[in-house]
Parts: structure tokens; sequence; C-alpha cells
């Protein structure tokens, strides 16, 4: 006998069920019993049964693939935050089903291209945008476009509107509320002189994390000029954190330090070091290497985030959630490590 | 007039062209004139066309996505090699037209489950294989089931074997080549007496670089004797590290040390500077902690190894080659920073 490619035909006639049951295992595995499942599932084995992905897909409608760029490599201490949340959400992904395709693109211009190519050219059910940023023309295409997405940061242009504003969904980690933490856990240890090392003003998130630190600090009964030589505005790097903190020392003496990057606390621990004071610091993002080194740091509760944004995309999908807010701002934790300590 | 759906025909209609063109605009877009491809996207774009990308893979057989399983997060130092991988597979896959899917797995078991599940459920091209090891099942599964595959990782089993194996196409970064030139760097500096601080036995990778460091010495004229006590075997990480290299020192007195990871190096750093000794290290992996303190590491080419195994994957898609080798073993390169003193 010739061998022929399996059928639906042959692994129903193989299993001793009908058509239906084989197709039904194949995509609603949920309404068939598990014991006529295991059989189907040995025949299709067997008999080396293929069912075209694609006529599945055009069958169901549904291709349960989430699309993320994936961002170029950078200094690669804080680009670890986006592959770990890559990996939270594939993980959470997966659970529900679904899968994660990656693409790259070089700017938001391309990203879009990518998007318009991407849905002509793959089945795919939504996308997760990050990064966000002001004047993003990213999330209005999408919307314009009626294709599903949900973003891993908030819609800076409209953070002022609060919650009025039309917004699409979104899950973001509240920056402020971590360096205000930062803050109070500085002066639980006993410090007052609190100095902050940021980045220059025009970075969203930046800008974020600054305002926690100084609202802590005006709350703290410090005056404005004092804030004002207190607050470091640098490029990010291990390098520009090390030469900011030598001048703090220089003009303002604090006794902590907290930091918009890890990156930046490393420069601090290595100006201090070298210095021999006794600085306490605080890095943001708790990064490897931040526990590799003993740096306390804020860090990003990042399998909640990347869970509550595949809640917001399977409500969209779905037509769930309901009433549930479509707005997710999480608060981040602070771990105490070796750079915790008193004045 | 009822709007309604857009489709090839009246895509072609406004386009003035034929459907066919249309058709291969969307699938075969480098034999269509720029021009007549502009005025074909312009048309897509103006009625909202949107091909189906299922019925699209019907009629071309290829989905031009590659599956990988994204591991789980570690220690976060040596999890970073994988993620940088990932990122250049991702980027290298991208200019040759192909996306990666993602999925998740607890074990090699599992692994092959999902094989199973995605070849049923969704179309992909072909997988690729990371952290492969001895007695790996995943391989052999693949070649049974025909399904087109490269594994960034050389099929240990048959590592003895030499070029004649039959093996499966691979890419792997020859660890005992980066040990070597750790060793010929210290030797340079001035170093004799080289210890080296890898993992417990029964890791091939660890087997692989600790026989680097062993060939090297033995060619420098050591002994025996004197080796067993240079070779510290401890399981990954900062602690165990900086434990290893305090017995190191108290017992044999190395002038330098070379280590399995950037994570041993760090806790080596961290006993050297505790006892103020001038310890020269040599990691492995040039991880982002690495470049952050200031740490001698061997790095691994991950963006020509991401490269090499999409070609591999490409002659078995396309059924290029031809008498191109289908293992590729490639030299790291050390990047000298700090730590990298005379003793």
């Amino acid at each position: 006998m010739e061998p022929t490619r399996p059928t639906l035909e042959s692994v129903a006639r193989r299993a001793g069920v009908s058509r239906q049951t084989v197709s039904n295992v194949l995509n609603s595995p949920d309404i068939v019993k598990a014991e006529t499942t295991d059989r189907v599932r040995a025949a299709i084995a067997e008999l080396g049964y293929r069912p075209s992905a694609a006529a599945r897909q055009l069958r169901t409608g549904r291709s349960r693939v989430l699309g993320l760029r994936l961002e170029p490599v950078r200094d690669g201490i804080n680009g670890a935050v986006l592959d770990r949340f890559l990996h939270a959400l594939t993980e959470s992904a997966e659970t529900r089903g679904y899968r994660v395709m990656l693409f790259t693109a070089p700017d938001d211009a391309r990203e879009i291209d990518r998007y318009r190519e991407l849905l002509d050219t793959a089945d795919l059910d939504a996308f997760v945008l990050t990064s966000t940023h002001r004047a993003d023309t990213r999330a209005a295409w999408l919307a314009e476009h009626d294709v599903p997405f949900v973003s891993f940061g908030r819609p800076w242009d409209r953070a002022d509107a609060g919650a009025a504003a039309d917004d699409h969904p979104w899950v973001d980690v509240d920056g402020a509320a971590g360096t205000r933490a930062a803050v109070a856990h500085l002066r639980d240890l006993g410090h007052e002189r609190i100095a902050y090392l940021g980045w220059p003003d025009g970075s969203d998130v930046g800008g974020d994390r600054a305002a926690g630190w100084t609202a802590a600090m005006v709350d703290a009964g410090h005056d404005g000029a004092l804030l004002r030589r207190l607050h470091a505005r640098v490029t990010d790097g291990v390098g520009s954190g090390a030469a900011a903190t030598a001048d703090l020392l220089d003009d303002v003496a604090p006794t902590a330090v907290v930091c918009a990057s890890d990156s930046l606390a490393l420069g601090a621990m290595t100006t201090a070091r070298a210095r021999g004071t006794g600085l306490a610091i605080v890095g943001f993002d708790d990064t490897p290497v931040a526990a590799a080194v003993g740096l306390t740091s804020v860090a990003q509760p990042l399998t909640e985030a990347a869970h509550r944004a595949v809640d917001l995309l399977l409500d969209q999908l779905d037509g769930t959630g309901g009433t549930r807010s479509r707005r997710v701002l999480l608060a981040p934790h602070l771990v105490a490590r070796d750079t915790s300590h008193h004045p």
C-alpha cells in the first residue's frame, strides 16, 4: 500500500470518533472529555497527522499571537528591565494560550510601518507597546486602525489630564512613588541631606522619578534653594554618575543619594568608595547589577505589570473586563541592601 | 452606497493594475516595480484592504516564523547572554524577512510537548534550540519529525566524535579557546600562578571552559599536582566565588584567576578588594556587570552566532548552503579592563 498523507478523516477512523470530535480536540479541547482527547492525540501521533495552522486560523479567526517590538540592547544595565518584562509577558501570555511574536524597528515611524506589514502578512491579534513617550504616534495609529493593544508605559501627553482623559489601556509603574519610598527609607535611617541624581529634563520617566524625590523632600521641610543644589542632572551612565556624585559631595555634602537608575547609582558607589565616605545610595530598577554589588534599589513589579497587560488585552479581544479600569499604575517596592546605612 | 469590505479586486481597480499584480505586491514584492508597488500600497491604504494572512500562508506554504523557547530569568547576570542572543537573532531574522515567536517550557520534555502543540496550532517554519546538553532529547525529536532547526550550542554527546559525527546544524562558541586566551593574556602581563574558578564537574559548557585553562597551563609547563590545587569547583554565584577565592589565596596564593562566569569573577573581585590584594581577574561572558565594574571578561560573539544560526536555518528552508559546513564553532575574544594588571 502506498503511504498516504494522514487526514482528519483517517485520524477519526483510527481513534473511533467522528471528524467533528477530532476538530474539537484541535480547536476547542476544553469541551472534549480527557479520555477522548488522549485517544485522538494518540491517533494523531501514530499517524503523524499535522493539521494546517493556516486552515485553523481561517476557521477560528484568532491567531492567539501578540506582537511586541524588541528594542535594541542599550547599556545592558537599564535595558535588562525590558528583557525581564518580555520574559514575564511571554510567561503570562502562555498561561492564557497566547504567544509573543517579536519584531524590530529603529524608530516609532518604522514601528508603525511594521504594524502595517505584520497586519498584512502575519496573523496577530494585538500589540504590546513599550517605552511610551510624549507625542507618541504609535498608539494613535493603532487606535485609528481598530487594532487591539496595550502599552507598558502611560500616555505621557495625557498624564496631566487625569482619569477623565480618553486613554487607551495601559499599565505603568509609579516612579514617583518609588523615589518617595527611597527618601522615606533614607530618612528612617537618619539621613536628612538626601541628594537626587537624575537625568536631564525632557524625559517623562525621569521627570516622574525626580518628582517623587522633590515632593518627599518638600514634605520633610527642605527649602527650594537647597533642593536645587541637591538635584544633579546628568545623562545616564556609570561614569557620569561618578562625576556628578563627586560634584555633589564637594558642593553640598549629602549623606545619601537617590538615583534615577542603577547605572548612576553604580557611579555614585565608585566615587563613595574612592573617597572612603559612607554615602548611602539607592538605585532604581533593581537590575542584576544592583543585586551583585549590594546596591539598594527600587524594584518594578514586572511580573504583575505583564500579567495586568495581558488582562487588558484579553478584555479587548474577548469583550470582557466590563467596568475594570483600563489604566493600571503599580507601586514599586524598595529592596534594601548594603548601601542602606546610617549617616 | 453601502460601504463594502475592500477586496483584492477593488484594490486592483483603484490602482489600475491586475489582481495578479496586487497579489505580487503582497507576496513577492521584489518582482514588482517600485512605482507600481507604491500605487498598489496607496490603494490598499486608501481602501483599508487587509489580506488574510492565513489565506496567504495557505498559498505560500511558508509562515516565515521561527520558534524559540524563552528560558526563565536566572541569576540575571549569566542569563543576560541568552537575552542578548535573542536580540541578535530577532534582528538577524528580521533582515531576512523572518520573525521570532516565543514560547516557554519548564523542561525539555515539556519543550517537546510545545513543539507538538505549536506544529499543530501555529504555523512555524523552524525552531532555534538553546542550552543544549548531554542526552538532549529535543534535537532527536525534531530530526525524527523532519522539522528544520538549528541549535545555539553543540550536541555535547557527539563532541568527541569529531567532524564525522552525523550532527544536526549548530552554532556554538569555543569556550576552551576563550579561557586559553585568558591564560595567554595573563601570562603576557607576567602572571604564572593562574588559578581557575569553575563549576562542579558535569556541566558540558563548564568542562569546555575548564579544558582551555588546563591545556594552556600544561603548555606553560605547570605540573598536574599544582594544577589540581589551582582549580576550584563551586556552584555559580557571587558568594560562592568570593569564598572559593579566599580558599585559593590561602592555599596556593595565585596572582591571577580565570573564572567560568562573571558572577564568580565578581565574587573574586569582592574577596580581592576586601583583602587588599592585587589579584588579576578574568570573567566569562562579558555581561553588563563586567563592563560596569571594570572586569576583564571573555566575550561571546553573539551577533555573529545569531547570524550564522539564521544562515543554517535558511539553508534548510531554501535548500541552499550546498557544501557550507553545518557546524559553526566561533572564537570568543577578550575584553581587557581594570582587572587586567601585572602581578
